[in-house]
């Protein structure tokens, strides 16, 4: 018996977020008390300078509260906290997102590679004008011809023994630094990056720190700045372009942390693979990735907290023999568009949780361990794409659900969205992201491939750590036993049964991963096919098997989240919504389940009717569920939410009121209402 | 032997142009000559004020073109052409959406509600006024409180026989006229839907012509105008909101077509039952959703083709051996996100077409067939769901397909994304509309549910008439040939035979419909359940009925097209377009064909791979597609279409320079770039 079969009782939305908030409670807790001002809020129908003025000045408020100094060392007022810098971000985007973008490429990006890519002179110079705002900066690796593929910009940096200087150069206009934060009007400096030549060798990207503007914040000698202008959101961040006409950039700004260059030029590294070199450098900037998931989990919340809101209030339609009409909440097609977004959302926040705590051990270990890293930088890449196409579509889908009230400004949805919207571009195109975790995936099946080796060049995958296939994440002791405790033949088992939900997002994820890997050996073994096209053809089978990953460490989490509940109430809840969650995950991808055998034609159908029968058990606790998401009321910022309840009440008092005076059965039945009962719907 | 086996040859996309132009081909080909300037594209970084202003004067200038009349009355100077009308909003789509909805409002909602709610008085005084733009007005139907039931807006309007005026009530703020385009600077009249009382007796919701400002554009007494202040997009059109306290309208304000007041405040009409009168009136306002549905078309085509171009052109990754990064259209992911959508445009724009076409002709026909007004209602419902959900699903994948480069207003792609957003909404929430649909499927099975009189007022469905159920669409006979003709057992039939094809989508629907309708007759034969929870039990399913039933009627529309091509090159690659129309579409539902034995597991998967290899096929004529739509240059405004190309031929030049320079196999492999083979993704 799993512990999702019975009864739910009252919760109390305190004990829920005490399960959300997790190891950086107090970091949540005090962004609570201490961001809650109306100026973190955002602002409507400013102009794009003036939206840029204001988040610049919030930028300084925000330094001089000292909350942004937590990832940094304790040798410069820091905690050395990486998590707690990562949450303190996620907390920041339920406010003006332009200002959670802006503080996470001043600190997170450009502090964060002067912190991890330089060596002590650097840290000793800047960081604390960094921490403390008075030198703002850019992080210009993007360049306009070059996005996803960074380790191919074209930007080149060369050194030259004689004068002991690098030439920063941007041959076309594919090589101009393009989307750079920072750059289009407050940076002084960034941190470039660029090919790195000398002796006449290329060694691959390397990043500098590179003056771009004087104190009167024109550009330097060189350098041309462009503004990538009006964007579809985040118009108070100051994106712009840069290049180099050949640039003098001295020695020592090289952030030589991994790859340094001797006065004569003589290059040295402790990691001689040049691709090995490049990911490493990328690895310790995992810190972005993790802020971007966790900040779109911030802002899908806010958006769910909005719609629930407002369908509890809003009614629409009336009920045959019912004075007031139907709350929108109550409608079936209004549950299976808020609640299993709701658990989505629940399930991802359990498994970023998760992450941002091993992104904070792993960082924090004396000893560097590259195969967790390397887990890390997978388990990141996975659940920022997860996130942030969670976060777009829930965003469209709440924007929906409130109707024309959704399209206004003053209701906050159109920010919510258009803001986050590049969240599932920057910091790594989402389907590019996949196609990481899914490497990291298929290097388990790394021997499948060694006639691919036979090719020369093709070492397929060969410079990454083997990872254990299906190795379990949170809480494996209790995920071992619940899929070990589920008795013989499926068809026998409840839907409701925990192990078997388990033993669902396994075994499909077992089987994609196989197959995929059989398809591409069988590609590989034929040698008429060019490599390309191998990979090609199952391109779309690849993505697949990292989707089905995700999956299961989501729920992983979930089912973890559920098991370290204290309260019984609010344990029995989320019990209830991770069913909801795994069921929903499965009904969706049913298509899959059948064509393997795994659903017969009937239990598939009965997973949509648990589906809806869980939809009604949990109707009664959908305010109890954004409650737990503990957003103070100063950050909501829609007025809708506030507004319809009382519009209701006046108008029910109205009705009551010429009803009597008609002698009326009720004020909003016409003659034949429940002639269009067909057409009960929410909306608007 | 279908058509669709034969092998594809070049195409002349002005060949699959005028397949799409179809019936008002001079109507899409004058407003490509004469629409494409400057001035019609969009602007960025504006105000709000500004963007107003700049619509106004381009509504004048639109107004003086003429164009704008194509729907009025010949003794007005128009054509009586309501096809035309439609098809040019559908035109101006493609510039600035503000303009698109200014002009629909203004001439279509507004315009649209004096002509066919009016009499021969309110045209004689106010037509051609309208018609020139000298007098600006509103369609203030939405309530604050009503969007979607608007049969139960709260506004009043009293007749007094004393006085003979109308007394024009808001009662409370959930009865303010809300979202009403024209209101919030230039309306100087307003058509306002509110309940008709007279002789202490409601007859339902009437429309009156009411002045609401005055020739200096100040309220007129008891009036209150307010601003609906920044939206998501659409910031050209000035949405506001209109408040009544006790304002007096004169007697023959009231447009008094469908129900007219005597003076002495006795009550007429031609349509005795209230309900059927509503929709009579409402009905008259089709032109408006299917206004909305060609435009949101529009848009998507729009996106689609920006996307497209840049990816012919964009590289990223490079593949073994080769000198250049691969194109990212040459991606089967990038194919699996374009190509699908581009057929759906294709099978919309022809569903889209043959429902202009109708709405034409029933509204141009001399006597008034009610069967056919309720069925062009409920094409034109659904179709307008279906459109404007495919645009905002697409020009979101479009944005995301482009990179950092979609989300800069400069491409384009954010203002498509941000001003159709609320067509999901305006002119009827999309899930609404879907139960309207479903609504008109379910009559035909209005026997089952006799058990339901017996609840008293519960008719359900009574007043609509019988619709057959299942009646073939567009090109009757071809299809009926083509399913009759497919042999034998499913198993044994090319997955790309248009009859099966046909029959899978039939008998899909067919089935749907009688599943809902048995479930429907279940839930209401006990007495103990109430009537609202028998409809919203099964609330999804019923949904399900009209998404089948509008997949149907698109597929025909598609089936239909290619039959009436001539060239036998285009008909051959819209043939191979309809295949992957209807497979991705069987294939995103395989979960229900397969739960239903319409599909076995083996055949299911093959679906997989027959669309894999359609992409293939198809990749070759993406362009030849997107060129088809014949959107010209001017109206693209994305300039990342036009400077991509020009700087990868820059950058290729540049790197065979260093190549040759450096004496370097190629200037895009990195010592072990081929590690990184499974990275390779399309992006920015």
């Amino acid at each position: 018996m799993t512990s999702t079969q019975q009864h739910l009782t009252p919760v109390d939305p305190a004990r829920l977020t005490e399960v959300l908030d997790g190891r950086w409670a107090h970091v949540r807790r005090d962004a609570r008390d201490q961001l809650g001002e109306q100026k973190y809020a955002p602002v409507y129908g400013e102009t794009g300078a003036e939206a840029r003025e204001r988040i610049t000045g919030l930028l300084k408020d925000l330094a001089a509260t000292g909350r942004t100094r937590l990832g940094f060392p304790k040798a410069y007022g820091g905690e050395d906290d990486a998590g707690a810098s990562v949450t303190s971000i996620e907390m920041l985007a339920f406010g003006d997102l332009s200002l959670m973008v802006k503080a996470g490429v001043q600190w997170g990006l450009f502090g964060g590679a002067v912190q991890l890519l330089g060596t002590e002179r650097h840290h000793e110079a800047y960081l604390q004008k960094i921490i403390d705002a008075d030198l703002l900066g850019c992080f210009a690796m993007t360049e306009t011809g070059h996005g996803s593929d960074v380790q191919q910009l074209r930007t080149t940096c060369t050194y030259d023994p004689a004068t002991q200087t690098f030439d920063l150069h941007t041959p076309h206009e594919s090589a101009r630094k393009d989307y750079i934060g920072n750059a289009a009007k407050d940076g002084r400096m960034a941190v470039v990056f660029a090919q790195l030549v000398t002796q006449g060798q290329r060694h691959g990207v390397h990043a500098w720190l590179v003056p771009i503007r004087d104190e009167a914040g024109n550009p330097l000698p060189g350098v041309t700045i462009g503004d990538d202008g009006p964007k579809a959101g985040l118009n108070g961040v100051d994106n712009g372009r840069l290049s180099f006409d050949h640039v003098t950039v001295p020695h020592d700004m090289l952030l030589d942390r991994y790859g340094q260059v001797a006065e004569d030029g003589a290059y040295t590294s402790s990691i001689e693979n040049e691709t090995r070199r490049f990911f490493t450098m990328l690895g310790t900037l995992v810190r972005g990735r993790v802020s971007v998931g966790g900040s779109a989990g911030s802002a899908t919340k806010l958006a769910l907290q909005i719609a629930t809101r407002y369908g509890d209030q809003r009614r629409q339609f009336a009920a045959p023999g019912e004075d007031r009409e139907i709350v929108i909440n109550d409608y079936l097609v209004h549950q299976r568009k808020l609640l299993p977004a709701l658990a989505k959302s629940y399930a991802l926040h359990f498994a970023q949780e998760e992450l941002t705590s091993t992104m904070h051990d792993v960082q924090g270990a004396d000893d560097v361990d590259e195969a967790a890293q390397r887990e890390l930088e997978s388990r990141a890449a996975g659940l920022k794409a997860a996130n942030t196409w969670h976060a777009t579509q829930t965003i469209q889908m709440a924007r929906e659900a409130c109707g024309g009230a959704g399209y206004l400004a003053e209701n906050r949805l159109p920010a919510l969205k258009a803001d986050t919207d590049v969240f599932t571009t920057f910091e790594g195109d989402n389907t590019v992201l996949l196609q990481l975790v899914a490497k990291g995936l298929l290097t388990g099946y790394q021997d499948s491939f060694g006639s691919l080796d036979s090719w020369g060049k093709a070492q397929f995958v060969a410079d990454l750590v083997k990872e254990t296939v299906l190795e379990r994440t949170a809480a494996r002791g209790l995920i071992a036993r619940l899929v070990d405790a589920v008795p013989g033949r499926d068809e026998e088992v409840s839907l409701l049964d925990r192990g078997w939900q388990l033993r669902m997002f396994e075994d499909r994820e077992k089987h994609t991963l196989e197959g995929a890997a059989n398809r591409l050996r069988k590609g590989a073994s034929n040698k008429d096919n060019k490599l390309f096209d191998v990979f090609n053809d199952v391109q779309d089978h690849v993505l697949r098997t990292a989707t089905t990953h995700i999956d299961r460490v989501v729920l992983e989490a979930f089912v973890a989240a559920v098991d370290r509940t204290a309260d019984p109430a609010a344990k029995a809840l989320l019990a209830k919504l991770c069913d909801l969650y795994a069921l929903t995950t499965i009904e969706a991808d049913r298509g899959w389940f059948l064509e393997h055998g795994r659903l017969t034609p009937a239990r598939s159908k009965a997973v949509t009717s648990a589906v809806n029968g869980l939809l009604k058990e949990l109707r009664p606790y959908m305010s109890t569920l954004v409650d737990g998401f503990a957003i103070p009321d100063a950050w909501v910022q829609a007025r809708i939410v506030s507004e319809e309840g009382p519009r209701q009440e006046v108008m029910a008092a109205e009705d009551a009121r010429v009803r009597a005076a008609h002698g009326e059965g009720s004020a909003v039945d016409t003659p034949d209402a429940t002639a269009v009962d067909l057409e009960m719907a929410p909306a608007q």
